[in-house]
């Protein structure tokens, strides 16, 4: 048996007595295999060594954790699939990394139209599942296909579809939770409406682990998607890219309305050598899913507004499968970016009307700090990826990568916005948190930590 | 100037001085004058007598009544248009009323699809200043008229057009909160997505005026709806007109899909002679906004639905005017029903599957309290809102109506369903939550209340 002297942990919590309770196949002690529950997407620089991983099978396995992590004050770090881009997940020093991999069950009601997932589910499955029964559930991280639910709620994950159909939080009906002491609450169920007591589903999503672990979510779905018309403009430049997606955005409401800039297009075309234009400053992909005629009509005044707006090239599209060629290269572009470099990602939203602003002072700052910085943006929704790209070799390069990263967020702030539209806070962020919320609302957060999690011991760190 | 003394509250709190800061214009304490101020819509029995009424101006002027409150330990009872109907707003002896109705400030904010609203805005009045930039604010209590911001804030409050296009919280971005401290904070704002910190904003929503005072909203928009074409199906029984919702639900997403069983037809056909088929089981008003042509569609696979389960009769119209009289009708089903007798006023919800179960139940439980039941419903949302009529002279007939009330609640509990879908728990339905939510949910309400307001100043009583 594996004892907790292998990690450099401040507690000597005796590990052995929950490898003994769960067993050793759920209790991973040696090094080698926790390795790689140490980091999220992000690749957290300050990520810690735990203690032991426990790689739970059950809602009793995760409250036998946080159990033996409640007794013996050990932090307690959720990870779903291990996706997060903002190092939410990032392991601590002496701690339990609570994985819900092995927690992927998924039961389709069609008549009430829920999902009852676990955790550990990937979001393309549970789409596939709804599909099976002419169901849809809409949010879609472009990382869909490598994402879990349960971090999907940790983070209120948003996506593609969301500038028509919304985030995570508005699909999310019931939560089972296991809170810091160990107990478990089952919140809300499959109730469309239900505002008996304080909503305190919608409080646990977006927690990012702070609160409690789910273990079971309740999600809404919605009759399948028609099938999407697609249209793509090409800009000379971002001053009218971004005018147009204000224009298209006050008069209609596209199921998709993303964009992305020239090193973004460069990187994609690099890695799918689709044809697209690398000489354009930014392209908009944009999608209706309106009854045909109707997305027809819809695409025709979108390329109408596009036109207006200087596009130098339009092109539509009612086959769905063209059109979804868009989308995927629009899907791959954090992946395209990150050939290029090592990535800081940045998840910076901004009131609608500011998003030009935005664009261009991080254009500013990339020429400012000598830095390629590649934006994409879920753009109909205000919500930006600049993705900061250095060579972790060249010190100077990754100082002034740094610097773009934090002077990125300061800007989103100034304009009104927020450091993160849908990726969390997590552990890279908080240093800008308090800018944004303010010191007052920041205290708020610590007060219902305080209440929920008086020991402090989930997720630690992360959030807030 | 008044005093105290005519009050029953135990406080003797030097309101004085309140009165000599804000003016006697704000700061009501003559009993004519505060009557009606100790109701809402509800008409709770146990409704108290207030110290004096703060008619707030701002969010300072409501600082100001909370700071007053908190250093002389007095309830405070916030309120909006008083059209709650939960007792949510009712008065307790000895508190402060908080009263937004003054502050009726809409801003719209068409770039950014955004509406500032104070939160004595109408939500009628919230929804024209959107209409006259193009935008829709989709909630819509059928109280809309009648009934404000602040309130449907307070209750996350549904409405018709619900099942499609979901509830309050749906649609808030941000708000403005004076806290038990009468400190005051903003959460969120003019952002689409935001992810930064606790998503407080949502916990505030539905929080039914116990976690602090809202004094502004930041509301989402959309672009204008369709005119919607309207179906109008009746049924020889509660359960082929409940199977048709199911039918229709599982298909297709309407914009609205509403239910009224017999005596709610009477009622309204008794105020309005309209014509409805007073002979029916049930009626459906479902409308479609899909575009023109697609509407017609829809409504011709509606209508084959219900025929297939057993509509006796279905009628359509493309005519948004012939429409909305039949809505209108719907509407009017609570005030055409409080004409027959007084009314305790339930909200019950359940999974969708289990619609025909609870309002099969329900007409058996009328049957054997003998009392009417009168069952108007969002049916599209699981969401019913049986009316039991009694006349409060009959003891007997008050009592049967009291436990055909508690047995209407038991018997949503029981279906795995809820005692509030839309209104708040109010005062007048407490006793049943904690069979609801159970003891452990109880307490982390309760936790979270300590934590924002550990003196317990803030509608107490109310909720949970």
């Amino acid at each position: 048996m594996t004892t907790a002297t292998q990690t450099t942990a401040p507690i000597q919590a005796p590990i052995e007595r929950l490898v003994a309770e769960l067993g050793d196949d759920v209790v991973v002690t040696d090094a080698d295999r926790t390795e790689k529950y140490r980091w999220d997407r992000a690749h957290d620089p300050s990520a810690g060594t735990p203690l032991a991983v426990v790689r739970a099978r059950s809602t009793a396995d995760v409250q036998a954790a946080v159990r033996f992590a409640a007794a013996h004050a050990v932090p307690v770090v959720p990870r779903g699939a291990g996706s997060g881009l903002s190092g939410g997940s990032s392991a601590i020093d002496g701690c339990l990394v609570v994985s819900t991999e092995r927690m992927t069950g998924i039961e389709i009601d069609a008549v009430t139209q829920t999902a009852v997932c676990q955790p550990g589910a990937m979001n393309a499955a549970v789409k596939a599942a709804a599909a099976d029964e002419g169901l849809w559930y809409p949010p879609d991280p472009s990382s869909y296909e490598i994402c879990s639910i349960g971090g999907n709620v940790a983070t209120n994950a948003g996506g593609l579809c969301c500038v028509k159909y919304g985030v995570t939080t508005d699909y999310v009906l019931g939560l089972t939770v296991v809170l810091a002491d160990g107990s478990v609450v089952r919140l809300g169920g499959k109730r469309i409406k239900d505002v008996a007591g304080l909503p305190l589903t919608k409080l646990f999503v977006g927690s990012e682990g702070t609160l409690g672990i789910v273990t079971e979510v309740v999600l809404r779905l919605i009759p399948v998607q028609r099938p999407p018309a697609t249209l793509v403009a090409t800009f000379a430049s971002l001053e009218e890219a971004t005018a147009a997606v204000l224009a298209i955005r006050r008069q209609l409401r596209p199921s998709m309305l993303e964009f992305m800039d020239q090193p973004t297009i460069r990187a994609v075309e690099d890695m799918t050598r689709m044809g697209l234009d690398t000489e354009a400053a930014a392209m908009l992909v944009i999608q209706s899913d309106e009854p045909a005629g109707h997305a027809a009509a819809e695409c025709q005044l979108i390329s109408e507004l596009c036109t207006t707006h200087g596009a130098t090239e339009v092109f539509t599209s009612d086959d769905p499968d063209e059109g979804e060629q868009f989308v995927v290269a629009r899907r791959n572009a954090i992946p395209a970016v990150e050939r290029t470099g090592t990535l800081l990602l940045e998840d910076v939203g901004v009131p609608l009307p500011q998003l030009g602003t935005l664009v261009e002072g991080i254009a500013d700052i990339s020429r400012q700090r000598d830095v390629t910085i590649a934006v994409v943006a879920h753009a109909g929704d205000g919500n930006t990826h600049p993705l900061i790209v250095f060579d972790p070799a060249d010190a100077d390069q990754a100082e002034r990568a740094q610097q773009a990263y934090g002077e990125v967020m300061s800007l989103a702030i100034r304009l009104g916005g927020t450091i993160t539209g849908e990726h969390g806070v997590g552990r890279l962020k908080k240093g800008w948190l308090a800018d944004q919320i303010g010191d007052d609302v920041l205290a708020l957060n610590h007060r219902i930590k305080a209440a929920l999690d008086p020991q402090g011991i989930l997720n630690p760190g992360a959030a807030y």
